[in-house]
């Protein structure tokens, strides 16, 4: 299908999930997102499964081409780069993306096509954050931590950030502060004079955290830049 | 309506979202996992989502039980108690009930009622954590980390290691084995003698973390004692 307008469907769809959300969303409300009609829309994809299933696609290689581009000297500059990416909501479309996104997640168990869509973008920033933790202990700047295990955890912290921020409004900005302290505290190599002791998290910083944290609505907070992960059609636009 | 059968229906509201998920369960699968009619249902509750913000209701309550009767001595014995309760994968209709939980949370943004209840149960959670956390560190069996941003992290990490489970088939046992070694390093006070290089994690425990979390499809693992979170219905059988 040389002539398929794939790249516009594409951000038709990110605009329609946006407006509708996944549950709702019908071809007729992505094809009014574009020049299309839905007759046209229908000819390339035959129902909206299978448009949705081309739309993960592209978000998983925008999403692989995003995290191969961080910006950084160091592995944790790196490190906090890929979570600005992660947990950044300065888009105002933000919140009504991911709320999409955890419907089209909570879907994968009855869509084998979906399930294997997240799982990719899933093992891609799994191993990129393993890639980066690794660099981190091979040029001492982290201490000798498991990188594979570190991972796990990290990607368990964002996904988890994003639920609870979409199902019960805690805020991304709590978590992006905690993930500094988790860098800054487990993973780099401090000198002897600074090193035990920094272990332990009393330092009144993590104070401001609860405030960061109290209760505010998803997508309050725009102070952080970068484009959120899982919005494809921005870069693009 | 004194003479609503309330926990029946409870259960019976369980059973069939494990059996139908959230989005196409209907009044009529409830009623027939009852004694009662679809009418008599509607008597009690005008709607599924009437009827699902009761069983939220209930859930809160029952979870809030559980975690206010963890077993153990010391703070890290709780605090690996919460984590089997929360992670916990035993039972044959885990998968399917954490499934509907996830179409629940996502609806949440739409569904106020919704939001207020899984609120409710995210902030028991978080509290009971912050409590041990906050006991640990008092009688100095933990390091003097702070219990609000040590909570949050961890939540994070549990709501992010359900969401994976569902929507990729990361399994829980992964999470709950690096939550052992999240006490371990990071939380429990170790004499000096095995203090700071107990914190560098490439200690070889980790290597097994890699095959735990090998891509088994969600609930594949039964090792673990203890019921799951989210499974009111288990209790009161």
């Amino acid at each position: 299908m040389p002539d398929e307008p794939r790249e516009p469907v594409m951000r038709a769809t990110y605009r329609a999930l946006c407006a509708h959300g996944y549950a709702n969303l019908t071809m007729q409300d992505i094809a009014d997102e574009t020049d299309l009609s839905k007759a046209a829309l229908h000819y390339h994809y035959d129902t909206k499964r299978d448009l949705l299933t081309t739309f993960l696609d592209a978000l998983a290689s925008w999403y692989e081409g995003r995290l191969d581009d961080l910006a950084g000297d160091t592995a944790a500059e790196r490190l906090r780069a890929l979570f600005d990416e992660c947990l950044s909501c300065e888009d105002s479309d933000y919140p009504a993306f991911h709320t999409a996104m955890l419907e089209v997640k909570a879907q994968a168990p009855y869509e084998e096509r979906y399930r294997t869509r997240l799982a990719t973008v899933d093992e891609v920033l799994t191993a990129r954050i393993r890639t980066i933790v690794a660099e981190g202990v091979d040029d001492g700047t982290f201490r000798d931590v498991d990188p594979t295990a570190t991972a796990e955890l990290l990607v368990d912290v964002l996904a988890g950030a994003h639920t609870r921020n979409v199902a019960v409004g805690r805020n991304l900005a709590g978590t992006r502060a905690r993930l500094d302290d988790y860098v800054e505290d487990q993973l780099l190599a401090h000198d002897a004079d600074d090193g035990p002791e920094h272990d332990a998290a009393g330092d009144g910083e993590h104070d401001a955290d609860a405030d960061v944290d109290s209760d505010q609505e998803h997508g309050g907070s725009a102070d952080r830049d970068g484009t959120s992960v899982d919005r494809p059609a921005e870069a693009s636009r």
